[in-house]
């Protein structure tokens, strides 16, 4: 008997294990032509899938109810009648929440295991480090010398963010909620200072006593009132990445914030949406760039791996807790 | 005798009369060589000129306490040891609010009174027709077709912006505060549409009916409330220009809105402040094409004309209340 989780009910503000179901079906597969058989490996899970719970108007449409849920899956190739994949090949795609399934091989991309873990797939060589690197250069436009300011810096993007940052030259000030977090930032991932929003009593000035020269590029992973801190100490011309918004993804009511319009005018600067599917065309280009960073070293990671498929709702819901460190995966 | 206004102290909130003072001084000019003597024409009292009297870190340094305030002004050539400049010339410039002033020919512009009435070059052929122009073409890149809302849409710059989307090809949606402003942005600017922001029950839905395939460009000039109902309209790629927050210039405590952020992410879409003296390299080819349609009669502008000197501080408190149409200017 194999495994599905379904979306049972849209959350209303922070998910809760009653907003899922699980459903066991046969385990008998037919394959059609150019079909293949799927045993799930690794489950990425992350912020940006509350977005597709609600039903709100969005840049991908919402998961439907009493459908699986998807998300970034690395899977083994069990059957074939495909003629590009092979059994016991690895795959990589947008997959559904089964621990079996029958898909055509469309989207599907081949990994080796022999060139990286396979779950380094799902994050530093999937969209976590294509997320970092393009937001960070096609919209940041980092120069050598700048200072750049990450939020969720130790989640999975903001941890490869503030190393690329390193590596491009940049003073990297990482903002997180733990002790822990920080000293990880700047012990493992090379940061230059970090700010502790818990323990912080003002992190406005916080950050400007870590950014005297004020700050140029914020990739912002977070927003609520730590973006608000960091728009006080933006310079002229900042350019100012809105990778998520973590925070309010739960917000019943519409948040509010100061107004950043006026920080905006008064600096010339610019605040962009990113979303890594928008710059497929570049996707080639990044993963050459990031392979060979990891390679030399240059780039580590961190995982928080939590093993079982009967987990992945609660990984899920640890993300809102910041219980993970880097890239949130599931072991199946 | 000739009269000076200082900023006497940094407005609070509003800005009121007791902000200015007025001087007479001797009108006993000595020149040197190189210096040209001005007698002022016309004063443009502009919205930005509020951030210049407060010291808050900005883009152009704070007015100084007990110093003349200075706007763009068009004055007559009195007298003149610049061989630059004859007497009898008419000069655009930065300057002082003074009735009489000395200064070298740096940053004057001759003006040609045969070519476009001399107000005009404080308005549609100065800093205002610069900023419609460049604003929307740099920062909104229209394509026709597209929608485009613009907010303070009576005011100087606004009107200019709805014309020039209309002459690129857009659906143009103005947000004003009276029917009368309406029924003019319709009329004589050639505006698709109108919404009364002091009127309407919900800005948000009423802006959903004349918008009905969403917004692509919001050129924003008041910033509040009225930015807040665009964002729910705004189309994936979306690009919103800042060019002033008129709303919350006279707040004393931050003001707040919606968070932008989800609506950015959601939608990657860009929001960038937008200042017109960033673009100077742009300025001549600009000029040249608002020349150009304002001599095709496809541009228009209204003016308010406020007459005398001593009602400059007061033309300028009047704009924070909505008192002008188009471009606010005082006749000495």
């Amino acid at each position: 008997m194999e495994k599905t989780i379904l979306l049972k009910q849209r959350p209303e503000g922070k998910p809760s294990m009653s907003d899922f179901e699980f459903v066991t079906e046969d385990s008998d597969f037919k394959l059609s032509e150019g079909e293949v058989l799927l045993e799930t490996v690794y489950v990425s899970v992350d912020p940006y899938l509350r977005g597709r719970m609600s039903d709100a108007k969005s840049y991908v449409p919402p998961f439907e109810l009493n459908k699986p849920i998807q998300s970034g899956i690395v899977a083994k190739v069990i059957e074939t009648k495909n003629r590009n994949f092979e059994a016991g090949d690895f795959v990589s795609g947008l997959l559904s929440w089964k621990t079996k399934q029958v898909v055509t091989g469309e989207g599907l991309v081949k990994v080796d295991a022999d060139k990286a873990p396979l779950s380094a797939y799902l994050g530093i060589l999937g969209m976590t480090g294509l997320t970092a690197y393009l937001g960070l250069t096609q919209i940041g436009k980092p120069k050598a010398g700048e200072t750049l300011v990450v939020s969720g810096a130790a989640g999975a993007v903001g941890s490869v963010v503030g190393q690329i940052g390193k590596i491009l030259g940049l003073r990297v000030i990482g903002i997180a909620g733990t002790d822990e977090k920080i000293d990880m930032l700047k012990g493992k991932f090379g940061f230059d200072a970090g700010i502790n929003y818990n323990t912080s009593t003002d992190i406005k000035a916080d950050l400007a006593k870590e950014a005297p020269n004020g700050v140029d590029i914020y990739f912002d992973n977070v927003g609520g009132p730590i973006s608000d801190a960091v728009l006080f100490n933006i310079n002229r011309f900042a350019r100012i990445i809105i990778c998520g918004a973590i925070s309010v993804y739960n917000e019943t009511e519409l948040p509010k914030s100061i107004s950043v319009q006026p920080f905006l005018v008064k600096n010339s600067a610019l605040m962009q949406g990113f979303i890594v599917s928008n710059y497929g065309e570049k996707f080639p280009e990044a993963m050459k760039q990031l392979s060979e960073w990891l390679a030399e070293k240059k780039l580590t990671y961190t995982e928080t791996i939590v093993d079982g498929f009967d987990n992945i709702p609660n990984a899920f819901i640890d993300l809102f807790e910041g219980k993970n460190k880097g890239k949130m995966i599931v072991r199946v």
